[in-house]
């Protein structure tokens, strides 16, 4: 169970890093949905290594492939199977790691409760485990725009270490100015400022983390359930169960302790016939269900564990060492973090979504 | 599905605020376990309303009675149902929301969702919802301390507004001290500052949110699942579940982004035979899993959305009004909230418990 | 997990036989289904004990009290808890279980599993836990009803040992007929037969067996899931989860396999703009989905296990001894389990239904 | 969640009969078992097509691949991700399927259901769906035997139409004799006759049904859940996921409603330390948890419903119309579910067991 996720629109995830397949599958997809591999593709290029100076330079294609589930270019309602091979491995990169476990890694856990792991590549706790995922996100995005044409979810790197993006700017952020720049961040100006600072930390061997935000627009009043699988706490899941990541905050979040009710309040009004909020404090969510406002979240990555500078460690079998990696890691993982945030929450949005429908019986008095 | 929490040791809970009765059943509490009706009372004891000055003048007693699942003391392995009768109840209170949304509640996505709300106390909405939680995680601290007597779960009350704990106190919680102070906060000096903010506010019908810290010792090596299941996902949701909550970060959580990765990095070293972190800005938990170390992790509470300052907002018809709140709240849900971050705490670490317990085959060679 | 059954329409189940109460957790009903404690009554009075002079005298009022999830006679969409209070309690007619374990009950598998067991009244094993079934079930019956008028489930006592029902009359049970004798067979002449054999073995202190046939109408095609979660799964399921079931045959059953595929082939014709079947040896469901023709199974019970003969057994301590019962107990428990049958079709109907209603998206085309 | 099965022990198929590949992924499974892709290709070859004369002809080597989850031989306690390519598909053999529902296939339920259908080789709906059964069912035997030695699940074939295997070989069944003849009966004579029969049928263009028996053998006391998850209920439902399958029988069955309680009893006795019953008619299992005895069960498999006379049925267009299928069938299903049926009980074991083990808290007081 460890690796599921969904209720309706539920996925599975596979694979070992260094192992001969990563993949997915999809179970609860509905029917005649329109999905070609493609859609798939545009997705995974967006988090490949290698996409840019600022990322590890490893160079895996990641080319999916679907195995069940469509026929002629439409979904069957059966699960989607999808599977991307393995094929830049170099598990010499990995020898060190045999004889020590690597600071603030999983190694040391993994043997701790397993007994065993795979060695090369991080195995099962590499970040390439979110191909999966964002193969998944790329076929749940493509049924909520079948229902809702107007769904928009768009992440993007508000802070690296110290670099932030303009508030201002943040506050609309434009999917192609994300795109344009290496780094994924909304705002020009500062995106030169990571990308340099993220060089620097490279050449220093160490490394940074930084701070994504997300707006999901169009997602309509009335997705959540209200006790335990609340719309927010499904994606504080989402977002948590990501590697790297150390916090998840909710609209006013952490700063929105710091005001009165009074000043936290969203009040409302009427837009025509729409209840709207004039300020938007809740984030798009009451009571663990969307209001029709924008859902906006943040979630700190801290600075990639995996750092070429010696640190102390210990071995495996129990002794006080050293360990320099080697190999070829991301000195920052925010800007191919980005997609995978966006899968995550086209996976929680497409479940509550389903829920929701199976729900209201429309023809019920 | 809404109303259920946990894959092994897993509750279900049940109730409207004003509705006969509140409570939750647990199926999958290992049987021979020593349990009394009084072990759930003292918690439920300290969420209950009317306990100090600061919360809310309610007088509920929150009686708890167990309905099946022990005998003679100890628990049979089979489900057990616990049930706390309503009685508090003053339904004309909440005539004004009959007709209007209260701001920031969910009174209005309840309607968006289901077209239908239980008006009076809020409902399913309330905070009395977390009754169930709070009864249901002392039979899972009951749990886990029969395997783990080490273990030990404390919550406090980290920040109220702009009023914080001394940083140096928050290292090493003193459960006493937290429970002898009517705010629920490690630092007697704070909370002197904290009460007297929480009767300003109050006196001026306004309220007030903060922070709670929480630090969970005992907890073994190897709890949690790789991938979505992460003790820090399951952590977060369980935070992000909880009434009023608008973030969760664990460890060094947001600050941790201004680190670089040598700074981050937790160095390990061997204590004797056993593997220990150095420092531990992980905040116990690695790559999803216990690492031994000390769990910590904070959450934030925005203040009380129920004032009783006049807010404009709509009405269920469709009408711009406005809606001054009556009633007895609470200016400040926090001290009510420590014993249900507490026993949230509790049913996540006994539900992994009892996973890594199925998983782990000891006589296997 | 073992007292929870359905996926979106979730029931729980609690409670032992001579503890305070049992009951049941109905969690994803649709709000704004209309539902009064008397809908539930009605089926709890077809089980209950005392009804005949052919079931136990036990006298249990078996009232029902809604204690969550329903307001002015509407579901809320939040969970319905049901609570049954138990009342009529004689637990020294339970004092030899004590000592020995009743040959063909649970006694000593719940020793093997748990350690422990509430001895009294067969504990968490007494088919008093139908009673939560049957009350979900009548709520599941509501909404098909809501959605599907013309849905209608009828099940009736087939055979008692070995006296049979007319097939001819089997072949179109009259739900009123079955009612109106206390064996609850649709065939007035076999109903004479049963109830004289029933009470015969009775007075010989034996108990009796029997199969009960199902047939359910109004079933629209389209419902169950082709893998695991076929239609005909979770009937059997649901049906070898009751007390006392030793077997299960859907449509043509075990004696279908002494036919050849020509003669058992459901051929397909037009009726109208229908597709619909000439016979239904498939028993209303093909590669796991309904087929819009009328379900039929049918389900073996076992004779009642408990007999006032004396038998051999063993006590808990390990030594040979003999037992004969005492108490008030059915001879025969098919009359009383013909509402907890048709409950069961209710609760697999119901999530069905819901599910085929998350995953057909009309709106896409 | 159509395409799941398991709680703990968690699998998940995907596959159409003529896309790229058919598979499985296993999540659940503990660490450190010895694995190896030879110990499924073993149980893929008794269920693959083209083994002996009475099965069909196609020629597929189902040669599996373990994509994910073992390194060195051992598994690794994540996923276990197995794909078998499809490869002899001649699609043209279903050409008229586009134009005309098979008779008792899942052609036109597919339709009803989903809108759409994978058409050649029956899609989802094919019983290649089962290859992910076997090979999951091939590592859960892997686990329950490296905890339980002893452990024994033997499935044969008892009757094929009117020819059944002589009753006394049934009762101790011998592998080797089952795996020595084609037809996977008990009993050589039968054998003979039912090979016989099986080619007659075929030869007609027919198809014939039957019985196979399993008994389970070293299944320890208290394995299965008292309520829902009876461990009856989840054999009943594993085999009616089965294609093909009509009807479940534990021990004594639907015969076992012709005895009285007195003759159907079984007493209990002392063997040593251990609690046996004299007789089985419980099949093992008792108020759903196993008792230490065998288990024994029984399953009705209908005539294959694709026969190469011509039928009568209607086009997907809705008219009337005939079909005679062509292509390669088996006339008879049993001699090749015999794995299949075996895998399914693997698989309902190792969860029982994975969850008894976590459930039982041994170091508790």
């Amino acid at each position: 169970m460890a690796s599921t996720f969904g209720t309706l629109f539920r996925i599975s995830t596979f694979g070992e890093s260094h192992g001969p397949a990563i993949g997915v599958i999809v179970d609860g997809c509905p029917p005649r949905i329109p999905l070609t591999v493609e859609d798939l593709q545009a997705e995974l290029d967006r988090r490949k290594p290698g996409q840019s100076k600022i990322v590890t330079p490893r160079k895996e294609p990641d080319s999916a492939s679907i195995l069940s589930g469509v026929v002629d270019g439409q979904t069957l309602g059966t699960p989607i199977a999808v599977v991307v091979q393995n094929t830049d491995q170099r598990p010499s990169a990995y020898k060190e790691m045999e004889a020590a476990y690597r600071p603030s890694h999983a190694d040391y856990t993994y043997d701790a409760k397993y007994g065993v792991r795979a060695i090369s590549g991080g195995g099962r706790a590499s970040a390439r485990e979110t191909i999966g995922r964002v193969a998944a996100g790329a076929i749940a995005k493509k049924v909520i725009r079948a229902a809702i044409p107007a769904y928009q979810c768009v992440a993007f790197v508000k802070s690296v270490q110290h670099i932030s993006a303009a508030e201002t700017i943040c506050q609309n952020p434009d999917p192609d100015v994300i795109e344009s720049n290496i780094v994924r961040t909304c705002d020009p100006a500062a995106a030169e400022k990571m990308i340099q600072l993220i060089e620097k930390v490279r050449s220093e061997g160490d490394s940074v983390g930084g701070v994504i935000e997300c707006v999901v627009r169009g997602v309509p009043p009335g997705l959540g359930e209200p006790v335990f699988d609340k719309l927010e706490a499904d994606l504080a899941k989402a977002m948590l169960s990501l590697p790297a990541t150390k916090g998840f905050e909710l609209g006013s979040g952490f700063s929105g302790t710091l005001l009165t009710g009074r000043e936290h309040n969203d009040e409302f009004y009427m837009d025509g016939d729409k209840v709207r909020t004039r300020t938007n404090r809740s984030g798009g969510i009451q009571g663990g269900i969307s209001n029709g406002e924008t859902i906006i979240f943040r979630v700190a990555f801290k600075p990639t564990a995996t750092i070429l500078q010696e640190q102390k460690t210990v071995s495996a079998a129990g002794t006080d060492t050293t360990l320099a990696a080697r190999g070829r890691h991301d000195p920052c993982v925010l800007p191919r973090a980005v997609p995978i945030v966006e899968a995550m929450v086209h996976l929680v949005i497409v479940d509550h979504f389903l829920r929701q429908r199976a729900q209201i019986m429309d023809n019920v008095a």
